[in-house]
């Protein structure tokens, strides 16, 4: 049973901090929002009145906030100058790989350990304590962030050092809007040339243009029944997610000098569909921008 | 045993041709050129002086030609014309969907059997006789395709009627080649983020980045022992073949409507490559242009 701060009860951090507590931690739980303090008081979290109070004696402190700007601010006004010297820090957000790695040069400047670990697997994840977290922190430390992650987890992976979590995540997803965006589109073309979807599907996943987006995240309704695409597009992983995770490695992608032309075609596509009104659908709802049917979306 | 003609030699109908005789039939092969046809005399097959010479009396008649003029050229005046009216006909080219339909359209005004049944698996495939058909033509005539095809065949695909083989290969491809361009850009974005490309592969592959791209055929060499990328990208599947494909999609695209904003930008991308003089190199070349590493490629 360890002390765990956590600071950011949202979406993803309240059944992230509920995973914890129900293994029988000491969760001290803070949140600007007095309705996300309630919800975590009943799920089982101690409530702070701070995140100083939150922070003061823990052995791990996690955060897991909306964006950089933020991140940077509790880390730096309030983590790093309060922690226990023996606290472990861990920041769970997405954010900026520059941003990441500066704050973990923080840290250890401070004689704190200190990981970024961000996620993926969505709410369902963090809700049914299925994350797959992506770990920037040094070697020697991964131990401790492992032990101290699997509550939450289905897998956690040592990407690297300070920032690497971000940066494998931020390529993966990458990786990830580009195929859903080229599945879109195969099925559009496929559409319009007369070719039966469940054929294509048939066809491709089985041949080299096989991929996660088309085998697992089918955006075509029908021939993956699990998929979002078959529960209109509700729940999943939200267009808005997407584009956020798209633009930051369109930004790291600018800071570091890499080349990412169909990455920043990809994001262009995603930052069209959100402002047509469509962030809150799942990110393979794209599938209707593409095929001129806005219109099943309604 | 079955009377087949086989019209085009090239590095693809070489190994196909062959391996018709080898189960037996009595190939009767053509091509322009005189090294071609010597060649096909040498590996089981009879060598005809003219295609009408082949195409008489065949069961059979298979084309295997370079573009769509040439096989509209050779089905038009040649094949349709003097065909056997019991003959099937079987288009294995790769070619536009549109040309695809007609000549099947015009094999149907003279009551003949026809298919399109365009090809992946190289020259490897051709010489192995594992090529994966995906075939377009009418379902009663398929089980005499599949037939037809089956020397030369992994598998065999019923994509749907006229013009569907085509349209079933170059809607994969076109995924194929976005999805194979968004794996460089990962490699790319994660080298210059300091990211080891060993983890991105062990942790994209296990992710929602999986696709063929990256883990049968990873553009980065050392993470798939088999990949074109361990050897030099010699063989495999050619960039101009990527850029044919490419192209075909685009033109199928824009004659029926379809947006394909990604795969328009991967063609422009295989265009740039093969201008650079590396059309001969496996596409997964591709890779270091994106990563300004084309001093690998010499």
């Amino acid at each position: 049973m360890s002390r765990i701060a956590f600071i950011g009860l949202g979406a993803m951090g309240a059944g992230m901090a509920a995973n914890q507590a129900k293994v029988g931690h000491d969760v001290r739980a803070f949140d600007l929002s007095a309705a996300a303090l309630e919800k975590a008081g009943a799920a089982g979290c101690r409530v702070a009145s701070s995140s100083l109070e939150a922070i003061k004696d823990a052995e791990v402190v996690i955060t897991m906030l909306p964006a950089g700007a933020q991140v940077r601010e509790v880390w730096l006004s309030e983590v790093i100058p309060n922690a226990a010297p023996t606290a472990l820090l861990i920041d769970c957000s997405t954010i900026e790989v520059a941003t990441a790695r500066s704050l973990g040069e923080a840290a250890t400047a401070a004689d704190l350990a200190a990981a970024d670990a961000p996620v993926s697997g969505g709410i369902m994840g963090a809700e049914a304590g299925t994350l797959a977290f992506m770990v920037g922190c040094e070697e020697a430390i991964f131990p401790r962030v492992e032990q101290a992650l699997a509550p939450m987890a289905r897998v956690v992976i040592h990407a690297g050092g300070a920032g690497a979590g971000q940066a494998a995540k931020i390529c993966n997803n990458m990786l990830l809007g580009i195929s859903m965006a080229g599945v879109c589109e195969a099925f559009a073309l496929a559409e319009k040339l007369g070719l039966d979807a469940q054929r294509f599907f048939d066809i491709a996943s089985k041949s080299s243009g096989q991929c996660w987006s088309l085998t697992t995240y089918c955006p075509w309704p029908g021939p993956v029944p699990s998929a979002p695409s078959n529960h209109a597009y509700e729940g999943g992983f939200l267009t808005r997610l997407m584009l956020k995770d798209l633009k930051l490695s369109q930004q790291a992608a600018a800071n570091s000098g890499a080349a990412t032309p169909l990455g920043a075609h990809a994001a262009a596509l995603y930052a069209l569909f959100d402002g047509l009104g469509y962030g809150g659908k799942d990110f393979s709802a794209l599938l209707q921008l593409v095929r001129g049917r806005l219109s099943e979306l309604n």
